[in-house]
């Protein structure tokens, strides 16, 4: 291994801005006329709509390919994305460009945690709904291109029996993971250690499926002071990560379901040494609260079940030995702000350099620690030489992936009605 | 420098359990009648009572020379308590034998940011009684041993016009130090952000004195699960001092006072190389943000005004480089549960020598940063070969630090009707 050609990279944290076709093909006759819809408003923005609600903006975030001044407006539209956001033929182009053979994806439109539908008011349509968001990213998008998407789907959390009943329903399919809220009792449902969700969690555990929580959605859990800049969230959204992974460890989850598997997706790994020093040393020194881990550490029931996702981890890859090299894995993250795309194996390979990385310690991170947790072959589908760096860029020699001028892009917003920098 | 005996410790962060006397010798006369007072109840238990209110535990926590299996019971009264919580003497003893040099103490009756004194109703009372306790702390405590403490003081945070009158008398006694609330808005008072504390933070700053942040006060600010055992509060304590780092940071306290110096007392210090990586990263990538660091990056700032305390922390020691040699300090924490304290030396000892630090590095961890920052120097009264742990503990041979048998506290537990293990 000798350059960023030689990488074989999966990602298990993207996102799709989900295409306006979406529900066409997965929901039944007689409830085509209630199906979310994009909406397109008197200046042009589009906006997904779910009933009388209006939704989640389109592309929030999606600024893949835009100059970084102005990565303050949001995409308001289809086509001031770029189309490998919603486009599954356009996303393996742009996933060729950048390197990358295997990429797991986060919903938009529904929320991390089918937010979207567990808010609306008609259940037994947003039932109907979800399982046709989740049969549209397993069966159509993933689908389409057989070893390239780690399958993903999500569960009503409105409802823990149908909760539990759609991971089965989603395992026969082939999905892998459930994308799931970190911490419920952010927005108002019982937390992990209530026991509310032990059957979903058993449910999980049983079908070889990986729990997925993804940053943000739990950010309320701090109590910013009331003049906190934008900064504030953006920075300590991924700190939170350590609280959900103490209520995990000390809830006790970990404990209670030996065969769980969590990815913190996005949460960074920097922190992880010092979070495990301190429960370790909590566990000795405290010994008066007479925790039980099974006559091991804290810190080995942590890497007995976490895979722990990083973008972008100076800090975190040198302590990579005291975090656990098989417990880490990169991430991508297309089409965000956060993303190192397309340079993506270019400066994954100099964090790896700087930190003094062996081969054998890239590849566990780069891909070997994903594919085992997720138990994810992609060599069943390309062969194994045809998946590195190098191989897939030169299938993409034709992607234009320079970024659009910044008066290119004023010009949009202003079209678009929508505020320039 | 080849053996524990060869340090020089000089601790930011201990606690005195204050004598009921306290008060006595700094009250005037026509206010004596109204002093806080140590009432003992039907029970045998000793608590501080100030007006018709209940205060704060006499020993919170304090627990030095307890086995670890009882450190779940409060210290009741004066006599469960080692006399180095209450009795500067003996305090200076129990420094010695454990070689610790230097010792700055956080108040316990008055809470670390003079908390007794602010919920009362009568504020002229409570600042007779708080300028009692600075002139006690001051005057009594660390004048009784010159060179062996750092003198701190506490302010009346109900009047910010009063807390920079408090800050300058402070500093004319000596004080080095103000024990702060390390994020005023998890008590109801507005942020650091907001503007109001500015006239005292330009005060600290004018005075050269630090302000000194300890963790614990600020744990409101996390939204616990309803079920969250005791581990939670006390592993993520620390925690909360990357929050507390990123509102001063991006506040921007610390580019409004370019000479504010702040003290992040056992605040650990393997969460900064992660936060300050990804502050760093935000500034570069959120340009649009337009945050002006004066040309530095986040990290820069950080270092110019923090000094980043830390108890235990092998991560914080390997990673030492990325937070910076020039801003850890090391503490004792005697006499709370987290204190190595009687091995303080061999246990810091083994740290640094596990993570190879240099004695250049040692050094400066141990007593050089601390005494820059707080511009205190010790060897103006003690002469530097008297000043190490070898000779500190050759003065202290006849103290007892056996701790005393698990039954033997039993016993006393019983007697003074409070629970047993």
């Amino acid at each position: 291994m000798t350059s960023p050609d030689d990488l074989i990279l999966v990602s298990v944290d993207d996102h799709i801005a989900e295409p306006a076709t979406m529900f066409e093909a997965h929901v039944p006759q007689k409830y085509r006329d209630r199906m979310p819809r994009v909406v397109t408003d008197e200046r042009g923005r589009q906006k997904w709509w779910y009933g009388d609600s209006p939704g989640r903006m389109l592309g929030l975030n999606a600024v893949a390919g835009k100059p970084r001044e102005m990565y303050n407006i949001d995409a308001a539209r289809y086509d001031e994305m770029r189309p490998g956001c919603w486009d599954v033929h356009e996303r393996v182009r742009d996933m060729d460009v950048n390197g990358v053979l295997g990429s797991m994806n986060f919903p938009t439109m529904a929320g991390f945690n089918a937010r979207t539908f567990t808010e609306a008011g008609d259940k037994e349509l947003s039932l109907v709904m979800l399982q046709a968001y989740n049969d549209w990213a397993i069966d159509e998008w993933c689908a389409a291109y057989p070893g390239r998407f780690i399958p993903q789907g999500i569960v009503p959390m409105w409802d823990v029996d149908l909760a539990v009943a759609e991971v089965h329903r989603l395992a026969k399919k082939g999905c892998r993971s459930i994308s799931f809220l970190e911490a419920p009792h952010a927005q108002g449902f019982p937390s992990f250690l209530s026991g509310h969700w032990d059957p979903m969690l058993q449910a999980i555990s049983d079908t070889n499926t990986v729990l997925s929580l993804h940053i943000g959605a739990g950010f309320d859990l701090i109590q910013k002071p009331d003049e906190a800049p934008i900064d504030h969230l953006i920075i300590l959204s991924a700190q939170i990560t350590a609280l959900i992974a103490q209520d995990l460890l000390f809830g006790p989850t970990l404990r209670q379901f030996p065969d769980l598997k969590v990815a913190l997706s996005e949460g960074g790994i920097g922190w992880i040494p010092f979070y495990l020093d301190r429960a370790d040393r909590h566990f000795e020194n405290q010994a008066w609260l007479q925790n039980d881990f099974g006559g091991k550490k804290p810190s080995d029931v942590f890497r007995d079940h976490i895979l722990a996702c990083y973008i972008t981890d100076p800090s975190g890859l040198d302590a990579r030995h005291r975090i656990g090299m098989d417990i880490i894995a990169w991430e991508c993250d297309y089409p965000h702000t956060d993303t190192t795309w397309p340079e993506s194996p270019e400066f994954a390979w100099k964090e790896f350099q700087d930190a003094k990385c062996s081969p054998d310690e890239i590849n566990k991170i780069t891909w070997e620690n994903t594919c085992r947790f997720f138990d994810w072959d992609p060599f069943k589908h390309t062969p194994k030489d045809q998946t590195t760096v190098g191989a897939l860029r030169a299938l993409a020699k034709d992607v234009d992936v320079t970024r659009m001028p910044k008066e290119e892009w004023r010009k949009r917003n202003e079209a678009a009605g929508i505020g320039v920098f």
